[in-house]
């Protein structure tokens, strides 16, 4: 069949294709998965039966809800972001999505023009990329490895001609989490230059260094015509697989977007946000058990890792990932294949977050416990013998 | 905020809007909201009893499933083609998507390119509309109230340079079901012509008339570089709020078609997906009874309503629509205030489905039953009596 040229333009998803790559190899040792980027915490127990009950007792939860979504889950973002950042925003703020990639998708959709021009700070998150490839939209990769350098060509020639900037806080790939004051000081010039500030929220609940509070601008900004704020319950309740994110807005901003929602999806699935609905109300603090086993992981891998010589890495402070850096003239999908092959050990190639992180492989801290890293080390320290003998 | 031209350029989706059109009018008698297009079947109970089962027990509904669908549903949706039409398909035909309006959004970001164009038959389903607004797809709108004359003209002029064409059947607004020569004739010239036939079949279930059989060019070409196929669980199952729908094509384009998946949704709500299968597998006759009450409600209403002289409609074969069509030079959306105000009856505009359904308007004969039907004729009689004098 004929396949539209945006489409031919796009690469394919890498962790879809991830699952191909390895698709005929077949590892001696077992397998030690840091692909994922899932979570490895269950939604509330408590939360699902209370879903459970509903589904079999209400009419109303098989049926389409209002297209923004169950005015109680609205309301409970509401109370979360002032309990959060002291900021009292509306429920016509608030559009409930099957997703952050679908807030990302449908915000650029109902925001920018083709030709129009978004910066994506790079090593970046690939779906994003690919979503502003579908509609013609121009991604402005900058490397942004130091903050300082981008700020300064930000406030210069880098912020000219553009249409909307995007920051994930805590970071995927890179388990950075951005500085406060660079925040605010990127946020100031979209400002006045009238570009859109697009923030992902989605590891907000994800702080690896003790103490670590997350940053919005809307704590001093509010709803304004220049920010858009994308959020999810995937990670933070381990619900995956029930597809409920949302976006902040102004108002006229989500009345356009309804276009867009009603086109595509009318409303999120309605189980789904009940239960998204009863997490956020009565188990807020649910993913604070599993911050601690991850900040643990983190610490140990740190600790252990100083030892292997053939890749360095950044502390993540946030999320649950960071990029191995190596500097063999080999591109990262081959790598990926041999450490597969010779050492059971997946993980994503760096070039799958763009041009800046070639050499280098994408772990996740998930269910990393000491045996699983010290067994880890072993296999990386082989690894490493192997390759420079090679 | 900014908004992008394309969302600035297409209509409000009406079934939103229509909400807003009535919000301030207190009727006086009690409503009877004939303006939904959701029928009053509840999933099968036990099929909702095995999901709430499994959403306690098993880890991975909680967590993201393959891109493309779970394999259950994809089997299972095989099965089904093979039972309905004699064909053999392959999983790797099938997504499972969030709804069959994700399914038709997807499917022409992945085909059409800006600037392409669709034949849209009229009156239409909006938000097909509304989706190819958004990518700058042409809309070919035509008025196909004659089957011959449109076979006629599409064989000629009426499908040079034509990209795509779309064909629900039952047909949303107008509950008509086409002929199965004029569809095989429509679809031989597209095949021809290298157009690509969309072929929705979200009504499917839902015929009218005694011993009518659901078409589908699949039985007769198979999975084609022509063809694209959408579906839905929503009507059949009474599952509206799951968001569950499917769309089937060639393997090639399935492939493309991941790209957006990816970006879009990730895949479609896990628990939503077990739902739909147990439905389709334990639950295939599940529709059959409210079929029966659709088939009843509609015989009442035509027959009741021959008195009414102030609108006329053909009676519906298929899915739960017919539109009233009446001559008063008065403009829809005035009509559906009027009729709303003064008789408590909610309908939506003509004007949503189309240019040539100006002065309609589109009811729906779910939960429709003698007492009723009979309120209704009475309140129908009092408004046209009402209008006359005006």
């Amino acid at each position: 069949m004929k396949i539209a040229q945006n489409i031919l333009n796009t690469f394919f998803p890498p962790i879809v294709g991830a699952k191909d790559l390895i698709k005929e190899i077949k590892p001696d040792k077992s397998i030690i998965n840091l692909s994922q980027g899932i979570p490895s915490i269950m939604p509330p127990n408590q939360a699902v039966l209370m879903l459970t009950e509903k589904m079999s007792e209400l009419e109303s939860i098989h049926k389409y809800s209002d297209d923004r979504g169950i005015p109680e889950l609205r309301e409970e973002i509401k109370k979360d972001i002032y309990e959060r950042h002291g900021i009292k925003i509306g429920v016509e703020n608030i559009l409930i999505t099957a997703g952050a990639n679908m807030a990302f998708f449908q915000a650029i959709l109902t925001l920018l023009n083709s030709g129009d021009t978004i910066l994506i700070p790079s090593p970046y998150y690939f779906n994003y990329v690919m979503a502003a490839n579908f509609l013609n939209v121009e991604v402005r990769e900058v490397n942004i490895l130091n903050e300082d350098i981008f700020l300064e060509e930000f406030r210069n020639k880098l912020s000219d001609k553009l249409d909307a900037v995007l920051f994930i806080n805590p970071e995927n790939p890179t388990g950075r989490v951005y500085d406060k004051e660079f925040l605010r000081e990127v946020y100031k010039v979209s400002l006045k230059k009238n570009i859109v500030f697009i923030y992902d929220e989605v590891y907000r609940d994800f702080y690896i260094e003790d103490g670590a509070r997350h940053y919005s601008p809307i704590e001093e900004y509010g709803i304004s015509e220049n920010l858009i704020i994308l959020g999810s319950f995937s990670k933070s309740y381990g619900m995956t697989g029930y597809r409920v994110g949302y976006l902040i807005a102004d108002k006229e901003f989500i009345w356009n977007l309804l276009k867009v929602q009603d086109t595509n999806i009318i409303c999120a699935p309605v189980a789904s946000q009940y239960l998204a609905y009863y997490s956020l109300k009565y188990f807020k603090n649910h993913p604070e058990e599993y911050v601690e086993r991850l900040k643990k992981s983190v610490e140990i891998f740190c600790e252990k890792m100083k030892d292997v010589d053939w890749f360095n890495f950044r502390k993540p402070e946030g999320a649950i990932y960071t990029l191995l850096n190596y500097d063999f003239p080999i591109d990262g999908n081959e790598m990926v294949k041999m450490l597969y092959e010779r050492e059971g050990i997946l993980t994503v190639s760096g070039n799958s977050f763009g041009r800046f992180s070639n050499r280098s492989l994408r772990i996740s801290f998930n269910d990393l416990d000491v045996e699983r890293i010290l067994e880890l080390k072993k296999r990386f320290e082989e690894f490493g013998k192997w390759i420079k003998e090679k």
